[in-house]
C-alpha cells in the first residue's frame, strides 16, 4: 500500500458516537480506514487531517458541521435525514466547490429497489399501484422518506402510501402491482443497520477521486452522473 | 335415503342468477340438493315448496325477498351484504318465528382466523397491532366489512386499518401483531367465491333443525349459541 | 373494418372446450374474434378456414394438432405444457415454413417478472437467491415449469427451488434475494386463468403479420426478436 | 428489597461471553440481576454463589458444565441447542433433584405461535399443510428445530418442510394451511436476538421458587405444569 492510499483511507465522521456513527466507524475499521477526525456533541478527536468527511450526525448539527467541512476542504458524504430545504440549498452551494454524496437512504438493496420499481412501472402501464411500508413504533414520521421515494419513482398518478407500525421492525417496503389476474409485489427488508454503513462505505470508495459536485446515492451506485 | 332428508334437500334461492347465487346453485347440486324455487328480478320458478331459503340478492330486494319468505315459513339464510340497520331489524324479528343465519363473511377461513386473531390477542399483551386488507379496484367501501370484523375482534385500542385496491385480487386480510425483538402475522386469503357457498352450505345444515332464532356464522361453525 | 381485417378475427382452437380453451374462446369473442374452426377429443368444428390456430389441448394431442395445423398453413400459437424435446424439435421445423410463438407460461406478468429478476440478479453480485412456487394440491410436477425458468434466468449457480402444494392456490412464484442486512423479494401472484387467456390474445395480435420463425412469449411482450 | 430478594437476583452464565451470552448478561443487568459466577473457554469468574444458572454455551461444554451445576444444586436454564438423546437423559436425571427449564427456542412469539397453528390445524381438518422458514446463510441444519416443532404440533401427516437460506435473515416460520377457495397463513419473524434472552429472563422469574422438575419453556409462558 503507498502513502497516497493509505492517507485517502484516513477520514473524520460527525457524530461518531450515535448508533449509525458506531456503525460506520466499526465498519470502515475492518475495511483499514483510520478516523483520524471525530466530532460529538461532548467531545472534538483531532489525530490529523481526514481526506474525506462523513456526517452521521443531526439535521440541528448540520450548519456547524458543514463549517468545519469548508476548512478541511475534503469531499463530504451527508447521511443525515431531514435536512430543511435552506440546508439542502447551503450544501448545493457547498457542493460547487467540494464533492458531495447526499441521501437519505444509504441501502444498496433500496437503489436496486428503485430501479426494479421503475422498470416494473413502465411495463404494467394499466395496473394498480400501492405501496406499503413498516416500521417500529418509535419511527414518528408517515409516511418514510423512502416510501415516498419509491411513490416519486413511479409514473402513476394517486398512488396511495399505507404506513404500518409494529414493535421494532427495521425497515420493509413493498410496492405492489396489481392487474386483471395477476399482482406482482417488490419487497426490500432491511434486517440491520449495518446495510447503511455499508452505503456510507461505498460512497466513500466513490467520492475520493470525484471532481466537485453533487451526486446522490444513487450515482454512487449506479455509477452514472454528469461531468 | 328415506323421504324426510329428501324433501330436507329441497331448497329455494333469492337472486339465483348472480354470481354468489350460481355458485351456491352449482355446489348445492353437487351434494344432491335440489332448487325447487328460485327468484330472481327478471323471473320466479316455483317447482314446489323448499324447505329453506337462501337470499343471495341484493339489500335492495331484501324486503319483497322477506315478505315471500313469510309465507313459505320455512329457515332462511342471508348472505346479503350491506342491510340497513332497519332491515337488520325487520330480520331480527323474523327470526322470533323462524330460524335465521345471517353473516357478512360466509367463509369459513375468516372464522377460523378471527378465533386466532383473538387467542393471538389475549396472549400478546404490549405488541402493537395493524389490520391490511386488498381487494380489488372495483371494491368502493374502505376498509372492508371484514377487516373492520377482524378490529373489532381485538381487545387493543387506536387499531389502524390499511386499505389496498389492487387490480381484481379477491380478497386478503392480514392481523401483523408486532412486539419488540418478532412480529406475528396472521393472514387469509380468499382464492375463489366457492368458499362463500361452502359456507352457505354448512349453514343450510345447520339451520335445518334448528328452533327459531338469530343465528351468525360463527355460531354455524362453532355450533355454540344460546338456545 | 374492412373484410381483410374480419377474416384475420376467424381462428381455430385445439382443445376449445378445456379450462383454458375455454377461457380463450370467451376472452376472444369478447375482443371480436370469431372461432370458425375447433376440435377437441369428442368433435370437430369447422366453419370456414381459420386465419391462425391456438394449441391449449394436451401434449399427447400435439403431433395430429401439429398436422392439421400444416394443411391449413396459418400462424400458430402453442400452449401446451410439457411438450418433449422431440416435439419440440418438430415444432421448430414448422417454423420453418410457418410462424409459431410456444411458450409455457402466457402470462404477461411473468414475463415482467423475469426482467427483473434478470435486473435484481445482475445488481446483487454476492447475494444468496431462493425460488419458491405455491400451486394447488393437484399439480402433479414439481418444481413448476415456470419456477424452472425463473431459476435459468439467474446466472448465479446452485439454486434452491422450494415447491408447495396448497389448496386449490392458481400460481405463486417467488423469488428472494438474501444480502447481509437486506432481503429483496419478487413475487408474481396469479389471480385467474384469464391472464393466461390474455397473454394468448396478445399472441394472436402479434403473430398474424410476422414472417416465419420460432418466437418466444418474451418476443411478444417486448416485440424484440431476429429477423 | 430485602436480601432474599436480591440474593435471588444473583445468577451465573456458562457461555457469558458467547452471542446469546453476551445478550442475557445485558438484558439481565438491566433488570437488576448480577452475574457473580461465569464461565467461559478461556475463563472462570466467581464472586459468590449464584441463585441459579444460566447454560448459553454448546453442547460439547454442555456435561462439564452440568458437573458444576451439580455442585452449586441451584435451578438450571439451558439454552443450548443440538443436544444429544444421552445428554437429554442426563439432564432429565438432574432435574429430580434440581428444577430445570429447557428449550431449543426461548422466543415467546414461538410459543404463541405453537398454540396458534394447533388451534388452526384442529379446526382446518381437510386443508393441506406447508411449513416453511428461512434463516441466514450460516445456519447449516435444514430444517430448523423450531420448523421441526412446529410441523410435530400438527396432527395431519406427510408435512412438507421447505427451508431457505438467505443473508442474514434472523429467523422467520411459517405455517400456511390450504382449503379449496382459502389460505391461512401464520408467520412468525424474529428481528433481534433479545428476543430469546427476554425468554431466559422469563423463565428465570418462572423457575426460582419451583420445585425438582423438568419444565419446558412452553410451561413457563403458559405457567402449566404437573406438580
Amino acid at each position: 500500500m503507498d502513502e497516497s492510499h493509505t492517507k485517502n483511507k484516513n477520514y473524520g465522521v460527525f457524530g461518531f458516537s450515535g448508533r449509525l456513527g458506531r456503525e460506520v466507524v466499526s465498519l470502515f475499521k475492518e475495511n483499514g480506514y483510520k478516523m483520524v477526525y471525530g466530532r460529538d456533541d461532548t467531545e472534538e478527536i483531532k489525530d490529523s487531517n481526514p481526506s474525506f468527511l462523513i456526517d452521521c450526525s443531526l439535521a440541528v448539527c448540520f450548519d456547524e458541521n458543514l463549517e468545519i467541512a469548508e476548512k478541511f476542504s475534503v469531499p463530504l458524504i451527508v447521511a443525515i435525514t431531514g435536512l430543511t430545504e435552506q440546508q439542502m440549498q447551503k450544501l448545493k452551494l457547498f457542493s460547487a466547490k467540494i464533492p458531495v454524496v447526499q441521501s437519505n437512504n444509504f441501502s444498496y438493496g433500496i437503489q436496486v429497489m428503485l430501479n426494479l420499481v421503475k422498470n416494473a412501472d413502465e411495463k404494467l402501464k394499466d395496473w394498480d399501484v400501492e405501496v406499503t411500508e413498516v416500521h417500529h413504533r418509535f419511527k414518528k414520521d408517515k409516511p418514510s422518506g423512502t416510501a415516498e421515494m419509491l411513490k416519486n419513482a413511479i409514473k402513476k398518478e394517486n398512488i396511495n402510501i399505507s404506513s404500518l407500525r409494529l414493535g421494532n421492525v427495521f425497515g420493509e417496503h413493498t410496492v405492489k402491482f396489481g392487474g386483471l389476474g395477476e399482482v406482482i409485489s417488490i419487497t426490500h427488508s432491511a434486517t440491520s443497520r449495518r446495510t447503511f454503513a455499508e452505503g456510507i462505505l461505498k460512497s466513500a470508495q466513490f467520492i475520493i477521486d470525484k471532481q466537485n459536485g453533487f451526486y446522490s446515492f444513487s450515482n454512487v451506485v449506479n455509477n452514472n452522473f454528469k461531468k
